[in-house]
């Protein structure tokens, strides 16, 4: 994807895809670690944030989350029934709770995360039949890419060339 | 637990059990499904939360979310390592997930949750050993006087009685 505008050569799920990772890009310039997510609903984007862990020392502010509140405040609603979400990180337990919790109907996650992921790697909460809803689940997408910026990131820190120290806020980025 | 106050004869995890009561009966007071918490930290009450889905029309506004915010606001620290978290139902996923996430040391609830409990109902996330972090867990405290809180908001749905609509701000009960 190297010299690639996201969004002008792609389309449908890849292209709301590049948005994700134009978020995880964010994340990175922040110091945080680059995960972006944005959610969709009838072709609108109504939610769309990056990881902001650091910066607000929230243990809470995954993308997923950020994203999923400011979805919900969009529509004033909590049911963010027929929205499709897409994520450069396949979900942790937290944000597959949230995401079920919304009734969000579509999941597009881009790397596995073998470590705490709950959407194929370590189990596969989405689509366990004993929860209320379940959302329809594509993993994979653009999985080369966002894992990508994420070894970028890690390997900045194994190579011990530090990181950004995060800042007040990314707003302005 | 009619007429009794809450922290008045109760000791260590029984009292802090009773704050998350009071907050359970607020979020009923609201219209919302009555589910309490606060988080100790030291024997100080760090965060304190009740149920506000509704209110605040947010999917991830369940008790413990907010409450784990408010604590990583009071320490600036997304980490709360050593704190207590009391809550009157079981967690959920996504609840359950913040809290591996924010590394609680010892997490109590009151009611099982057989239809979205993961701490011991549906399955038991928070003693998962491949999550990095697993948080002592003690279930069934105070669980009559929990469940019976949700009982009655439920008993009053079906019963035709209706529900106190949410207000746009709960904080001046």
């Amino acid at each position: 994807m190297a010299g690639m505008t996201y969004g002008s050569l792609l389309d449908g799920d890849s292209r709301y895809m590049g948005y994700a990772l134009r978020e995880a890009e964010r994340a990175l310039e922040c110091g945080e670690v680059p995960v972006g997510c944005v959610i969709v609903h009838d072709g609108q984007i109504v939610g769309k944030a990056h990881n902001q862990r650091e910066t607000l020392q929230d243990p809470t502010a995954h993308a997923e989350i950020l994203a999923i509140t400011q979805a919900a405040a969009h529509f004033r609603s909590w049911r963010l029934e027929g929205a499709k979400l897409y994520v450069t990180l396949e979900p942790c337990p937290m944000c597959a709770g949230a995401i079920i919790l919304a009734r969000i109907a579509e999941v597009h996650f881009g790397a596995f995360d073998p470590k705490a992921g709950v959407c194929g790697s370590l189990m596969n909460l989405l689509e366990d039949p004993r929860f209320n809803h379940r959302p329809r689940v594509c993993p994979g997408l653009l999985a080369g890419e966002c894992g990508d910026i994420l070894t970028r990131f890690f390997r900045r820190i194994r190579e011990g060339a530090g990181i950004p120290k995060p800042r007040a806020s990314c707003d302005d980025i």
